[in-house]
């Protein structure tokens, strides 16, 4: 980036973020990647330079990632043809086997590597290690789709507690050895509120909940969850932005301080949110 | 299994495996796991049942797995046509990241879950994780063959601490963010090394070291490197055999107590190489 | 010991037990020792023998000893006539030293040496180090005769940290410097009570709890609290077994798991109880 | 504070000073304030700011102070008139007094009460405080003027430890209860050697070490031990610039990674000395 | 010190003191230090003696201590003339510097040093580091006086862990930097009731509170709140006496075990109130 | 005890014992206590007292008993008639056990419990426990009389932490079970040399070394290994004196720092020796 910044004038940008910094120095974030952040390389490079930062100032964060895009990508390489039931997604045993690999062998560890070229420590697990989520079946006909039932997240706390940024891949086991394949909004909201963690931030690609869908000058910045009620009953709050909010409400009501639904398509957005006064997207709070 | 024995039959074999408890309690022992012991179903659920006992009684067993033929069935679904330079596998970007994907998403989560399932509890990383394993480019013509250049045992012993069973996948990862495909036996004899094992065991479908390679019962019980490299020079030692003793001598000059090339299939093979008389294998020890 | 097993056999039997070391690693289990297990040389063999495999897997177990018929035999050879009031042994200063003597001097260290000489460690101490058992007279009449009024298990804890098996001898002091002689069965109770143990084991010289006295055939194998009262009301609890089972729902009351009246007369009973499907006696749990 | 950013240019601003956080993160910067950045307030202010943004992004920075100008205001006002012996300041009871009242009393105080109103957490301490800095008369005709004899440096690093920035007058002790007025400069570098500092910094009136002394554009930026000792040959180092650069080689020699003879009336110049790539004076390392 | 006595009889009344060492042994004992004990130089060698000995028997003295005539006397040398509205003394900016500079400067830093003279180790503290006493204006009238709303006592507790005797001047902070002149008394009420201290002891230059005040013989040696309440109606505690006697009140109300009005004229009071069954003054207790 | 002290004089005493607790506080002192100050009942009282106070001032006393005239009480009761080879007693199976008996038994539990009843906390351990002393067999014809092989300090630095003081039979183990009787100064000797002890000392019934055996006021106050040398070779130093002015040249080689010989028969002699200007007895330094 070519901007050009005289030493006096960096010296006055970080003293500006002073604030800031205090306010989430050794505490617990948790970001849920995804979008465009994860498939745009430029944006992928930032976000990881970010949590570097992040990390290096004080502030706990926990990546936790899903992976859509290259599990369908695999799935087609290897000729597996999806099947739906009512809209969702039959996930075989085959087919759970792909998402294990493609999360927690290929976008896990790639994460895992590129925050370290980047200087910082990190560690990849998935739910399954140290049996950090476990799940059910959701529904017999839908295959090794899970619904958690319990969060355990000592491992995390212990690498926070050495200072790595712990990488988490959203799959689930049961007691039996099964895998599951689990949303991965919803996995973050549940680590979070395990954690107790001061903010949860679901990234999107985009702008934040609008009030007019067409004009992103409508963002609404702030929300209470009584406020994301009424919008939801208006309709404001409509299609994929509704379980969104539900995990930011579930979240908040387990104890984590403050939710955003982030726009993860702006350079740095992470860092902007968490140590400007500006932030990206939608605040939601308790109220 | 149908053998029955009697209460007091089972307090006497108890009884008779104190001194060997007593020997490995709180020492730690790393298993290279492979072979028929890891693409036999009946041999692997042993296998777990022996780490989660041996864990059990204070034995610190480190798990590190390779996973040859589950990379060749993916390769071969995917359409990637091996090729070789004088003989060796020559590794582009596409097939390590198959690699690291089947070691550290499929098979490392999926022992991981076993081991759980068995009732041990185990956390699965990679060479990737905390920068465990450095390497760097064997030879350009091969792509991404890794020379292992630095190791770091930090988060293995943190989770033996905490008492988990870390299971380590064999990839390993450079500072500009490349993983490298390595090889299994060499990077359990460094983390062995590094850890200041007490018992380096290399599983194989051989009954150990032969004196006449047609006959099991010129099976050669202990060996010291001395002898080692005098059966080498006789045409002993040969083959593939070559390379597992060089691992037990580094893996000895690095201060590993002593090691074991072992029959990975006979059931509960690594129970009674630690907790019986007998052994199942060649030990090989300094001197 | 004349039993001979296959390797593979041992094995077998060492995965059985897997669940049972489960159950009780890193449980505290208070025995308390006496009878033929403690006359007979090679019982008494047997018991330490199982005391140090139980340690070794992980289980914390606190040895607590008397030791009647030594106590009489030096009495006897020192010339001294035990004197009776309604039953009751008369315990002047003189015999109270002799307590003291045969417990914390003779026997609790020929039980520590052997401990050790098995390949465990041990530290033993007696209810006057750390003033961990305080107690009153009972009865003027009976003179050192004492009634616990305190226990303090600091000392234990600390040696269990240390991983030594701490063997205590039953004798008590109070604020002024005496010494008191202790029902053993108490003592231990009031000790497992404090120390929360998962299991309270009292040995005896019978099968456990009989129906029908004459035929060991009819063996209560469990028993809840309210169970054991109606018994003891029909009779069928009666004499010597009342103080025991009493001692048992005191412990029980106190927040011990379960207790168990043990057959002390088998071989490795210890060993049975605690690691096999079978046990040895009659339980008695809450309820 | 006119200067207006975007927040992408704060993003990028923070992200640019990574390097230089990871580089000080956890270590020890043994700070010698005074000058214009003492006696101007807003100069003051900016250390100040400067200082809590360190502790915060984990630089172990220690404030070391003098105060000449207000030690030489309070004796004029209570008509102490100073003496000289050879060109240096005879330091009586009285005057020792006095110079303990401002230095661990007035500016020690104040500067402690800023660093907190910035939002930091300090506590000041003397070279008396746990006797931290022993100091022997240099010449009974001076009086109270010190040698410094020994340092104890503990109780910083307890203050460090528990995250408070350490505020040290420079006043020494011996071992019949007399105070010494130490020389500023020379104090720093010793408690920065016995720190084991990474950088100690002496903030001076002027540009740095400049080749020609009326030419700031001829400021030397980076110099050895070695060249700074033919500087001085050569008439370049000179005047009160002698003691620094000594107190520089002193503190290189009992093992401060580097040393910076730092322009303190530029704004914010710590911080642009630490985290930007420029620097302000010039840096004095081994070799 | 002419008394002389044989080694027989010190070894004696060592002995004697051995309840009263264990009395207070590990136990937080506030003394507020001030009057005749601090400006005769005999007693002030004493009672330093006397700190410097219950330390190293294991008492943790907490000295607090004001300053009067020494901020009187340097004010009257800069020609300041107090102001007074409605009989208290207007503290201007200039007052509470010059008092800031006394107590944490000068006295501070000297009882520091005279303990550390006698053998013992102490640090010196004011309310302003660590904010360990924050304040607000009680009244702008009079400009800096303060009124206590905050102890956080987590600095004096680190020194007592590492076996420094803390010396605390009793100036106060706000969050805007400013600095309070409170007074003794009151500051080391609070303090004592923060840590929870088995004893606070207020140093007087009277024999404690008399019945009749011209008679030192009607001295009361102890008193509950209840008594206190009805002397003070009485016209028995008055004056001067009862502020510290509210001071002791409020302290025993945050949980002070017992509080002390002590005759600080005498020699060693101190080790005489704490290691004797005589004691010196007037102790309040709860009831 | 008649001695009147005002509480004045008290005082006084109490801080001229200063320096001396200065120099002891955290140190550890060996104690081999023995002869009249065992046998007479007021002695005993107050070497009790003595241990208990030095604990109290921080002194980490370590007690070591043998029990010679009540081992031979017991025997004669028991009828059991004394052997001797070359002047050796004669130690068989029995008698090892009466000696274990007595000294386990018997007077380290009676030890324990009086200085519990004086107000200290104490443990009682023997060389057995833990097999802090290990043996073997001096001489086949004498029985079970030990020569030290081994010590194990670990279980006495475990309750030195925990603040109790401990008190050591000395009897020994081998790993065979057996119990040996060893020779008490010997045996304090090494325990003070294991334990780096500040200051070993041996308790006697008589003065010191006097140069002239019949003259009390001949004692030598201090002496040098190699005076002592001399002093042998003179004949001074004779008879039962030798074997304990070799303990002492051996603990210095150990590493203790000095050692005593001290007169057990004076009332608190070993406050005195600690805590006053005087000593008792002859004290032997390196040299």
């Amino acid at each position: 980036m070519g901007i050009q910044f005289s030493n006096a004038e960096r010296a006055e940008v970080l003293v500006q973020a002073l604030p800031y910094i205090k306010r989430y120095r050794g505490k617990i974030v948790v970001v849920k990647y995804g979008g465009n952040a994860m498939t745009d390389d430029a944006l992928k490079q930032q976000v990881m330079e970010d949590i570097v930062l992040l990390r290096l100032v004080g502030v706990k964060v926990v990546l936790v990632h899903g992976g859509g895009p290259e599990i369908s990508e695999l799935m087609d390489k290897l000729g597996k043809h999806p099947e739906f039931i009512d809209g969702l997604r039959v996930t075989d045993k085959d087919t759970v086997d792909i998402v294990q690999m493609v999360l927690a062998g290929k976008i896990n560890k790639t994460l895992v590597n590129l925050i370290e070229a980047k200087g910082g420590r990190a560690v990849g697990l998935s739910g399954i290690d140290g049996r950090m989520i476990e799940a059910k079946m959701k529904d017999p006909r839908l295959g090794y789709v899970g619904e958690i039932t319990k969060v355990r997240v000592s491992p995390i706390l212990d690498l926070l507690e050495k200072d790595y940024v712990p990488v988490i891949s959203t799959v689930a086991c049961d007691r039996d050895g099964n895998t599951y394949n689990i949303n991965g909004d919803t996995a973050a909201a549940h680590l979070a509120g395990a954690l107790a963690a001061e903010r949860l931030i679901l990234m999107t690609d985009i702008a934040g909940i609008l009030r007019d869908r067409n004009d992103p000058s409508t963002l609404i910045r702030e929300l209470t969850v009584k406020n994301a009620e009424n919008l939801h009953r208006e309709g404001v709050i409509s299609g994929g932005m509704i379980p969104k909010v539900e995990c930011c409400v579930q979240a908040l009501r387990q104890g984590v301080k403050n939710t955003v639904i982030m726009d993860g398509r702006k350079p740095h957005s992470i860092l902007m949110e968490l140590l400007t006064d500006e932030g990206a997207g939608t605040l939601i709070v308790n109220g």
